[in-house]
Parts: C-alpha cells; structure tokens; sequence
C-alpha cells in the first residue's frame, strides 16, 4: 500500500517537475518507475525483441548493458561507431551504414539506442546531432531509446532532452514527426544525487501507441515495484527543493559544491592526458568518464600478447598494479578495429592522483620504447 | 562500493544463519541475493528456458508470477494439481499425470516449482510429501524450484525446507540423490518482517552444476544490484538477535506477538467460513492465506453470467460492495475446472470484519437461493 502511494506521488510530481527541465510538459500517464534505469533498459528491450531476427541499434563503445540485453534476449545488436573526431558525436553516415548493412543481412531493425551524455565516451550531444538521430528514426520507424541517465551531468553547454529535440522538431513541422515513438531513461545513480545503491529510476514513454503501452505496463507488473526508498529519492529528484524553500540554500550549495568538484576532477584528469605521450583525449563534456585513445609502442603489443592481454587491458591492469587506479579497458565498450582507449571516471576525490597516471603512463612508454 | 561490500556481509551472514534453521550448513557461495523472490524466479527461469519446448511444472492454483514470467519467456508451463482434500498438499499421482502429459506432447520437462507454504493454498507440506517430489524431481532429472518466502509463516507443525529433506534423503542413502539441483528463494516481504517494499532477497542453489551457477551469476549481474536497504533487511532477517543479546526481549515480543496476531485472525477466518452455507475451508496451516471453495446456487451462476463475469469474480466484487474486503477470485490463481474459490488474506488487524463477509455471504446466498 505505501509502495503504491509512493508510486502515484512520484509519478504526479513528474507533471510538475518536467516543465521546468525542458519547457514541455508531461504526464504521470507516461511515467514507468523502475530499478535504476538498468531495469528501464530491459523492460523496454523485453518489449521491443520480439524474435531473432530483431535489431536493436547501439552506439559504440557502449554501456555493456546494451549488449548483455540483447545476448540474454536472443536478438540481434546492430552496433554503430560514435565519431571520435567529432567529440565522440553521433554520425548519420555511420548509423545509415549500419542500419542498411544490418536489413542486408536480414535483420529486422526496430529501435536506435543513444547514450547522451555518453557512457563511456563522456560526449554531449548537440541539438542539430538529436535530431538527425530522431529524422532518422522516423523514416525508418525506429523506436527511439534515450538513455538520458546523467543529464545533469553536463560541462559544456546545456542538455538537450531527446524529448526536447521532437517537440521543436514537431512544433516546426506540425504533422511530420507524430509518428515517432521516443522513450526516455532517468535514474537517481547519477548527476549530483549519486544515489545508486537505492535504485531509483524510470522512463518516460513518448508518443508510444497505447497498445504497446499496455504491455509495458503489464510487464513492469510482474516486477512488482521498484524499492520504496529508491521511488522516494526519484521524487526528491524530479521535485527538488525551490528558491523560497527552507532547505533551498543548503541544498543548492550541496548541488554546486558537488558539480563544480566534478568538473574540476575532470579538467584535472583532461589535463594530465594532454601531458602524456601518445595519448589523446577529447575536451571533458558530460557524462562521468573520459575515454582517451591509447597508442601504444610495438614492444608494449608485443608484451600484451605474450602476457595472453589485450592490449588495453595489459595496460589497465599494468596501471591498476603502479597507481592504485582503476581504469576500464576498452575493449570492455567496444572500440573501432586497431584503436584502444580505456574508461575512466572522475568520480573520486581529489586530483593528486593524476600525477601518479602521469608518472606511470612515461615509465611505461619508456620501458616499451 | 557500499552495495558491494553489504552484498558480502549478507552473504556471510548466511554461513552463520543456516545451521540454525535446519542443521545443515550453507555457504555463502551459494548465496544469490535478489530484488525480492520475484527477481529470483525471475533469474531462475529465465535461466533454464532455452526454448519454446522447455516445460516448467507449476502448481494450480499458482502464485501467477510463475505463469506470467513463463509466458514473457515463450516456454510451457506444466499445471499440476494441488489436492484440496488432503490440505492442498503435492500428489505425486498428479504430478505424474501431468509430467507423462507434457512429454508426451513433445514438452522437455525441466524443472519443478513448489510454494511451500503455499500461496495461494495457505498448505504447509509434510517430510513425506516434500520427499516424494524430491525422489521424483530426481527420477526425472528436473531441478527443482523451492519457494520458501512464507517459511516462518507455519502455524501447525514446523516448516521443513526442501534442502533439509533433500539433505535428510542424502543421509539415508548415500549416492542416490547427488544430482540433484534445488533452488530455495526466500524474502524480506513476509513473515514477521514483512518488509516488502524495500524489495530484499534471496536464493540459494543446492548441488548446481557450477558451469550453470556461473550463468546465473552472469545474469544477476547484469542487473547490477538488489537496492542496498533490502540486503541489510535480509541481513537482519537471516541473523536476527539472539538470546542475550540487548535487542532479543524486544525483538522477540514483537515476533511472537505478530506470529499470534496473525494464527488469531487466520483462525477467526477459518471459524468464520465455517458458518458460510457451501463455503469449504482447510484448516490454516501456513503462509498468509486460505483459499476456500465456494459452491454458488444456480440464480447466482446466472447472474453472474448475465454480467458478464466469471461466477467467483461476481462472488468478489459483490463481497467488495457489501463489506470493503477484497479478496481475489480463483480464476486469477487457477483452479480445477468447475470449482470456485477465492483467496484472502488475514493480514490486516482485528477480526471484526469477519462477521461481515458472514453477514454479507447470508444475504448473497438468501438473494439467489
């Protein structure tokens, strides 16, 4: 009973709070709770999948969420590669490719996954970027998922909701886009709330037909409800204390404290990789992580491989042994074939520990050189 | 981090837990915790369908989780009936019938699913019954699936879980029962905890073969976390004060004194169908549950068809009118084709209501007799 109260209120609030994020309204209606957004995912992807010829478009790299999905759900990744060069940005012509390469080979695609701000690539799409996504989505009626999960979490700019890019879209060309089928992920584990162990979440379903509603709903049944606590923390999110309100100032300073230290962190660690040799990193932009592109010297292969490694993950593990640092190898998100990055967050306090990776990145390249 | 490290102490705390509750030991390797039960049997099915033939054996009447989580994973289920006159116990008769049933129309029969204490029956099994499905899961090589999340509801006699028996059969005759794979679920949503919203549980795998134990393991990984409270609360649960320990006095008047709340009210239920012309009830045993027949005279069954419902829906909704109790009809849970039934519960405080559902069961049967 409390579960289903906490449930209604969350969801009511949604019809206030969304106003303020984007300028468009929205509906509890269309407002699903969930487990994190990860159980978002899954549910969307269980509806979607329908056999195995399925294809569900997902940047690379990714969040191996994606990926695991669609392995457990017998259906088929149609992967596209994000534009390094571009500040790690959506490409039409990639995702054309691999959408026309994917009909081909008898795939029968039904939906385009965008991480923004990236994960790991730590990108923040533009607006014209949206929206060539979502012209793309409906000329080919592709469901369009939105895992939208640290928008908040953006250094560069402001963020641009995928809901926000179809309502101007729709607003300039009245008719054209009414078609599209958007649905948007959130979760209290990121931004300045970091409340990941709670596991709050949910999804806004856009423009979806009600039918496909429905089972959505019925599915999300089966589960129950998400925790209690974690329903509270997405209202608390969503519904945040205003100007006026007693808890405003500390909270406000709490926010600012906590964005600011992220974006120091994250020019600090930008920084240090500017130092290292060989190592090219895009200007920090959204999201947590920095993926920095690695070339490593022919010794440094030749080492990888008689060590039975990756090379990217030679090197991760090499850099866990000499700093204490954890980074994720690449090849754990997917790269383009003969590049190697690793992920890493600037999540922990402090900054000192860039020298360390700094230190350890020359000592590396020295000994393979 | 916190979830992480939570998540080791649970599953440490297990290894002390278990030898209390029935003398066998348990490690915390074996040890999954879940969102609840339901993301339990969730990961246990969607672990053992691997395709549309795959046959699950699910007892009627049923928590409908199993058949509803069957239906997402495009496999069988495999209805067997529970046997009302002997207490809504397992017959092996049944079971038999219904397996025989299924293979022969080409259905791979993989596992068992038993709820002891039963829900929607209110059944708590015997050694003897729960031994003759395990003989018979291990005649027919199925992995049997124990849903055990109302194990401390039992309020005549004691709750003997499947891995007790399953260890006592192993004791008697050595070598003949190794191979079998149990799966044991519990939960922090009932008993004297009752937690439910904070979505906390577990499972346990007995005697799995280790390459599909690292299966699931991979899949509950996928999902990340069960939320952080919910695996202290199960925690709490598994190792709960004991004697001499400054919490115990009030934590065990406060047990016992849900523990009679509870047997009080399922017992002034029980006195109360008495009273109820052709209203049949099997003494409470366990869970939180009794799940009477009905039989309806024939004015009624035409009233109800004449509304369009099913005869125990209309018995429902009626009952919901005339006195604020709801109960859910034995459609929703199955039933033996031309019996009615409907569950309730005897969680709510107090018994006054029950001379309610008397008073409004004399006047429905007055009105159509």
């Amino acid at each position: 009973m409390w579960a289903r109260t906490a449930r209604a209120k969350v969801r009511q609030a949604s019809d206030r709070a969304w106003p303020r994020r984007d300028g468009y309204p929205a509906s509890f209606e269309n407002i699903y709770l969930s487990n994190g957004a990860s159980s978002g995912v899954n549910t969307l992807l269980h509806t979607i999948c329908a056999k195995p010829e399925t294809g569900i478009m997902v940047p690379i790299p990714q969040y191996p969420l994606y990926t695991a999905t669609l392995s457990v759900l017998d259906a088929r990744c149609v992967p596209y590669y994000l534009d390094e060069e571009a500040a790690w940005s959506t490409s039409i012509d990639s995702i054309r490719t691999a959408y026309d390469q994917a009909v081909a080979a008898g795939t029968d695609v039904k939906a385009i996954c965008v991480i923004n701000p990236g994960n790991p690539t730590g990108a923040s799409l533009s607006a014209k970027d949206i929206q060539s996504v979502l012209k793309f989505a409906a000329s080919h009626r592709l469901v369009v998922i939105a895992d939208e999960v640290y928008q908040t979490n953006v250094f560069i700019g402001e963020f641009i909701s995928f809901k926000k890019a179809l309502r101007d879209l729709q607003r300039a060309e009245p008719g054209t886009y009414d078609g599209i089928e958007l649905a948007s992920l959130h979760s209290v584990s990121k931004g300045m709330v970091g409340e990941c162990g709670h596991r709050g979440g949910y999804f806004e379903l856009v423009g979806f037909d009600p039918e496909v509603a429905a089972q959505v709903y019925k599915f999300i049944s089966i589960q129950l409800c998400p925790p209690v606590l974690g329903q509270c923390i997405v209202e608390m999110m969503v519904n945040p204390p205003r100007d006026g309100d007693p808890s405003y100032p500390l909270y406000r300073a709490e926010y600012d404290a906590i964005f600011k230290g992220l974006k120091q962190r994250a020019y600090a660690l930008y920084d240090a990789f500017k130092e290292m040799e060989g190592v090219e990193c895009q200007e920090p932009q959204g999201s947590m992580y920095l993926f920095p592109t690695i070339h490593l010297p022919p010794k440094a292969l030749a080492a990888a491989a008689a060590a039975h490694r990756a090379p990217d993950e030679f090197y991760a593990s090499r850099m866990l042994d000499a700093t204490g640092v954890c980074v994720v190898a690449g090849s754990g998100f997917g790269q383009k074939q003969g590049t190697l990055h690793f992920r890493t967050t600037f999540l922990a306090p402090g900054t000192e520990w860039t020298e360390r990776l700094v230190k350890f990145h020359r000592e590396l390249m020295d000994e393979f050189r």
